[in-house]
């Protein structure tokens, strides 16, 4: 993925739709609920305001992450938000871009003189 | 850290300063590298435009994460990036954040249906 093979550091894969401190919060949510979350219940679990919310289910409707379904419950307009088939397949998919980056966070921390020879393009 | 006890999924802790995908690259490249890397090094290895690891450089140099040593080599002038002490210290609470949203995807990703009861504020 990456443009250059020598770009050990570059972490294409963390789209920052999903990357995004509150969308990564309400994701992770979501893939917990395939039943799907009010907007209370996000607001609730994600710590946001109600304007922070929207904002946000927004940017991921419309990467096509997740459906807002409006119906009624108990003859009350309700809303629930679902994270898509599609949008829990991508979740995974940074998920474990994101375990790369402990990976190579807590490896190069513990063996810094040997990367030290290793990634250096050439001795200064 | 929360506002909210019980917003389980708002992640104060994750920096914006360090949780910006080029940065993060960048801290991690930095944190392996004690003595610290040029200009060049950095840019080959988080795969960035010369432009893009300026300001960048700058964001993280604002943030006393890292420091910008300018000396010479070779009779030749020569730019060194170090992380902080204390920079070092930030980025692995960053890190130790972002173990917490791998581990609570996984588990939640898991234990779907108890979650469902546990999360939710009241049932539907």
């Amino acid at each position: 993925m990456n443009k250059n093979t020598e770009a050990l550091f570059a972490y294409d894969g963390l789209d920052r739709v999903m990357h995004e401190k509150a969308r990564l919060g309400m994701l992770t949510s979501l893939a917990a609920h395939s039943k799907g979350l009010n907007f209370g219940e996000l607001k609730q679990l994600c710590g946001l305001t109600d304007g922070n919310l929207s904002r946000h289910l927004k940017v991921l409707e419309e990467a096509k992450l997740i459906k807002i379904e409006k119906g009624y419950l108990a003859n009350r307009p309700h809303t629930t938000v679902i994270l898509t088939k599609n949008g829990r397949q991508r979740f995974l998919d940074y998920l474990s871009v994101l375990e790369k980056v402990l990976r190579d966070a807590a490896q190069e921390t513990e063996i810094e003189s040997s990367s030290d020879k290793n990634l250096k393009p050439r001795p200064a």
